[in-house]
Formats: C-alpha cells, structure tokens, sequence
C-alpha cells in the first residue's frame, strides 16, 4: 500500500509539556516542502484567540509554508501577551524554516484563560523538527498533538482521480464538545495534492464546511478557537482545477470532511449515539437546515435517544419551535426507518421494536420529511447523558 | 386578612381520574360571575394542541364566562377527535352555566398524542362545578388542578392601589420542563378585578409576557400548549384605565408574572440552582435579550453553575456565539458579585469564594456589561443536572 500523505508535505508530533502526560502529544507541525495554498475557515465567535486572529489575517495564500499546533492550551482571553505568544512561535518555526512567520499558520486549543508556557513550547519546537517525515506514522503523531480530550485520533483519507491524475486528500480534526476546564475547539487540517488557486481553495472549502463541520453539534457551543484549514501542494500534476475537474475535488473533499465530522459527535463527551438527523421534503435549503439544527440542539430529544426512548412528540415539537413556517398535516417522522408519526397523529407501531433498534445500534436515524418542496438537509449530533452532565459539572480543582 | 381573590371570579378543582393518583386534582375551573374581558398569549410552536387552537379564535373577547382546565393528557397532535372533545368540553362547562361554548376557554397539559378520556372529564365537570369558592382554599384546589410533574403549585398575588381603588391581581402556573412521557406545557392564569378593554388586555398581556414568561428556560423546549391567560372583571371600580394608572396597572402586573415565571425554572427538572442572567450596556433590548439567552441556554453554563464551578470561560464565549456584534474588549462579567472577566482578560480571583457562594445559594446571579449602550435584559434559568438527565432519558413503559 502506498502512503496516503499528499506530495509536498511533511509532519510529526511531540510532547513538550503543555499537557501533563507525558505520552500524549502537545505539537503538531505540518511542513510544506515550497510555498503552498491554503484557505481557512474560523469560529463565528467574537471572542476569539489569538492564533484564530493570526490566520485569518494571513489566509487565502499561496505562500504558507508550515502549521504549527500545540493543544493543552487555548492561548484565549490572553490579551497582548498572546499575541505575542502566538507570533513568537509562529517566529520560531518561520526562522527554522528560512522563510517570513507570515507564512507560518497557528492553531491552540486547550485550556482558556492561561498564557503559553512558552520556554516548553521554545524546547519542543527544536524536538518536534527532528520528528518529521511523510509516513502514516508521522501523519498520526500529529494528529495526536492537536487532541485535547478526544478519546483517539480522528483521521481521514481519500484517494481518487482529477484531470486523469491521482489526488489524495487527507484529514486531520479534533474535539468533543467544549468542556471543563475549558478545554475549547474544533480543529481540523486538511492536506491536498490537487492544484487550487487560494480563491478556490476558499471558495471550496466555506462551500463543504456548510454540509459537514458546521452541520455537527455535541452541545451547540461555539469555541474560541474553531478553526478548518485546507493546504494544496498542487504536486499531484492536475493542472489548474475547473469545470467538472473542480466540481470533482469539492465532492471528494466534502466526503473527507464530512467523514471527519461525524467523528466528533460521536466522540461526544459522554455520548452513546451517534444521531443523523435528514430532514427532506423542505421548502429551500436554510428552512431544512433550521429544522435539522434545532431537532439535533434538543435535550430532550437527545435524552429520549439515551434512553432507546422512541419519543415522537419530543422530535415533532422540536420541528415545530424551529421557527420555520410547514403544514404539520404534512410532516411524517421515521425513527431508524420505523413510521412514527404521519398527518398530524402519531401511528400504530411497535415501541418495543424501535426502542430495541435505538439501544442496539450506536447510529441512530431520524428523518422528517415535509410536503413544502425539494429541499434537503444532514445533521449529527450526539446524545446527552448522565456523564456528560457529570463530566462538565465537576468542579475543576 | 381578606382574601386575595379579585371579586368576579369562583374557582375550584378536582380528580376526576386522567392523572393515576387520587390524591392529585386533574380538573381546574374558573368561572367568572359575568361577560369578562379575557386575553391570551400561546405558544409560537406550528405544532398546537386543540385548546390553543379553540382559544386564539376566542381572544380577545369581553364576553368569557370561564377557563376550563384539565392536566395529564395535553389534547396534542390528536386530530379531529382532539378538537371534537375539546368544543365538548367547552359545551358542558357552557351549557351548566347557561352560556354559549365560544364563552368557555380550554386548556390542556399532560402527555401528546392521547384521546382524552371523555368519560371521567364528564363525570368530573359535574363533580367540580359543586367545588366552587372564592376562599384561597378553592384558587389553590384550582392551581393545583394545573400542574403536572410540578413539586407544588405555583401562585402569586399582588394588592395594590389604581385610581385610588384596590385593585387585586392573582396567577397561577405550572410547569417544570418538556418532560417524559412528554409532560409539556406551560401555563399561567392571571385574574384581576381592574377594568380594562380586550384590547388593552391583550396588549399588556403580550407587553409583559416579554419580559416574565417569555425570558425563562429549562431546556429550551417551546411545547405545544403553552398559554398564558389574562382575565379582567372590572369589579374593583377602577372604571376605564388609561395614561398612568394603566401604567401603574402594567407596572404591578409585570411583577407578579415575573415572580409566577421564575418560579417554573426554579422547579426546573433536577434543578438545584435558578440562575439569573443580567445583560447591562448592550446597544438594544433585542441585543441584550439574546445574549442573555444564549448564555441561559448553554449547556455547558448550567453544568458549571451546578457544579458550583465559576468557569467565566463558558459564560464568556457562550455571549460570543449569540450572534450580537459587540466589543469584546468592552465586557465584565461577575458572578454573585465577585468579578471574574474583565477588558478581554480573566481577573485574579478567589476561585474558592466564589466557587462557595454558588454551592451556598440556591440563586445565582450572572451579570455580564458591555460598553456598547444602556439597554439591560434579565433571563430565568435553571441548572442542568445528572437528575435532568435520568429524569428525560428513563424510557417510559
């Protein structure tokens, strides 16, 4: 088998000491072998952190030539000292490299609120150097250094044809809700050799962001540090991508990410089910989307698919306080592909069957359908449960 | 001391046998002496329950002789049997006061997707009709005779002066979450003797709805029979309100239905906190009212307040995600007085003070500023806690 890593890039991971234990690691450092494109996607969240200011400033480009991570650390609310925190590592890294810290691209998550400990992060940079190369190994201990309380690394690859040439696309994200103390953020990184212009390349990856990474939720909190990068090394020898050849790519691409995606509700803190949520039938692509989101937010309807409870009324009535405008004669609910609700009256069915069907099963479906139009939408989230609730009411000292 | 029932007005309630327990009323009647000036707020859910339907054509009206209200089966998502029982409903408590059925308003709560049980409801209205009184005794028989999973009955009363007249005010409400087996529903009857127009009923009611019931939550979940009446049987003399004492009128009647809202997140599911959101300096009231919401309904805010965990991070970025443009920069957050966040960067604190004082206190107090105007908005909300969890996710058979 061949390696999945795309031409032009190298990677590895360390431990430095940000976090405790000293066997996960805390950097994570991709190298571009010349300047390469790349495009970002960040936290809505007006609160943000520093290495969040310091990409979107410097992305789209076509000259970035590292991303250097380091998770156990938020670098948020840390005012004028994390920002110079952030630059200075970001300075580290460029000077390495021969090459200006505008080209190198930041991400933190971890704790919020605590400046870097940045003599560690000065030691682990040196290490970390030592520590590259362009094998699976090296693809996985840097996926590693960008987890927090992931219960593993989260990866994907996909490998597939543009313009007549081999393109491989790989992933790499983090998270499981925000969680005490602190512990914040969605971080991805996506690596291509297929050839994009930085306008395509932001163009794309905002496009398949709105039917992945912003179609999940494990509790609905925005972090401060929410950030999806996209790198194109262009080594693949596609030429430049248009037309169908583009068209391609981006479903290639929203594939991975929606791989990468779904792994993080069902990583969910707590979670015991992962819940996809399709709502068709709608009447444009935002009213199903609205629908989607709210029945996935909900509690209740979480808690009802903790306890393999076929609750119709909890997901009925969730549509119905979307604040989107339906016929409710016309919605019809299917739970794992049980009718449960059909013409404004619940439907005859076996509760023991459909309960037994959510217990056995991690992946559970749930789909609306409505007589409004064509329109269709897709969204994860995970389930609420007693350690969920456990885990984030612990007082962190 | 004399009663502080308004005069107009007799009530009583009853078990007639929806809910299992004998012990615990399940009819709830009020019948006015005359035609009586009678408004309503309902549920923006598209999904509604027959007795909201019935209601909303019947409102504003000056000429309702009664509310009728049974608890334990909500009459939600039961088609055109669910309205053909509730009008039968109406029918009888009209024809044993010799009125028309459009002079009954209804209301329901319990469990969705049920018939009623017909049968005991008629044999129940007879019975009740004999309970009648104006003593506290029969307005608490009545309030209890609303409640569902509620720990006790939720009242409030209110004296006072308006055009140098006593006037009284008295509510009732109920509600403690959307709950399983989908026990849903808020609702609230407020009865005064002061003399208003339909109109000015329905305007002061949905005025004050704004900042009472409208700004509290559980867990977010908008049911489908939640209303809120208003009765007015002008028996205190005041003669017609206007300019001040109409004022004066909104002024006291805004303050019983804030004590009567904040009692439902108090009795939150598994609550063991009421959490009071105060947003200050934000640019507009629409502003500060959905970062106050956003903040009441994160999930992550409510396990820290349980928790007794002052984790100024979540509340921080949760006001960040609201969507309102603001200057982050700009916000300081205390909580029960002790200031924790302030110009973009955390505050030494006392983690342990502070962490006592929410353990300590049942209220808790959030209180974020900005710089950005004067407008103010406060918000109701109850904790999140491992019981809330186990309450909603124990599967109902």
């Amino acid at each position: 088998m061949t390696s999945p890593i795309p031409a032009g890039f190298k990677m590895g991971g360390f431990h430095c000491g940000v976090k405790r234990n000293p066997n996960k690691e805390d950097l994570s450092l991709i190298v571009c072998d010349e300047d390469t494109v790349a495009a970002g996607v960040y936290t809505t969240n007006l609160v943000v952190a520093a290495p969040v200011v310091w990409d979107r400033a410097r992305t789209p480009s076509d000259k970035i030539r590292a991303v250097m991570t380091n998770s156990g650390n938020a670098n948020a609310c840390t005012g004028e000292q994390g920002d110079k925190d952030n630059a200075e590592m970001a300075g580290i890294v460029a000077d390495k490299l021969g090459v200006s810290a505008d080209q190198v691209l930041t991400m933190s998550t971890g704790i919020i609120g605590h400046h870097l400990p940045m003599e560690k992060i000065r030691t682990g940079l040196d290490e970390v150097f030592q520590r590259l190369g362009t094998d699976e190994s090296h693809f996985d201990a840097a996926a590693r250094g960008i987890m927090t309380t992931d219960k593993g690394k989260k990866v994907a690859a996909v490998e597939c044809k543009i313009n007549g040439r081999p393109v491989k696309i790989i992933g790499m994200c983090k998270g499981a809700g925000m969680i005490a103390p602190n512990m914040a953020t969605m971080l991805s990184v996506v690596l291509t050799d297929a050839q994009l212009t930085p306008e395509q390349a932001k163009t794309v990856l905002a496009d398949v962001t709105n039917t992945s990474f912003n179609c999940i939720t494990v509790d609905g909190h925005r972090s401060t540090n929410d950030t999806l990068l996209l790198l194109a090394s262009g080594k693949a020898g596609t030429g430049e991508l248009s037309g169908p050849a583009l068209e391609a790519f981006r479903a290639e691409l929203e594939q991975l990410c929606q791989d990468l995606a779904k792994q993080i509700p069902a990583d969910g803190e707590g979670s015991t089910h992962l819940i996809e949520i399709n709502i068709e039938g709608a009447a444009n692509r935002d009213d199903a989307k609205r629908i989607a989101k709210t029945v996935a937010d909900s509690a209740l309807v979480k808690t009802a698919i903790t306890g393999g409870d076929p609750n119709w009324g909890r997901i009925v009535s969730a549509a119905g306080y979307s604040g989107v405008q339906f016929d409710p004669m016309g919605m019809e609910l299917t739970v794992n592909g049980h009718l449960l609700y059909r013409e404004g009256t619940p439907v005859k069915f076996d509760e023991k069957t459909v309960s037994q069907s959510i217990k056995d099963n991690f992946d559970t479906n749930v789909t609306l359908k409505f007589n409004e139009g064509n329109a269709r939408f897709r969204y994860w989230s995970s389930d609420l449960t007693v350690e969920y609730v456990k885990f984030n009411s612990e007082y962190r000292t």
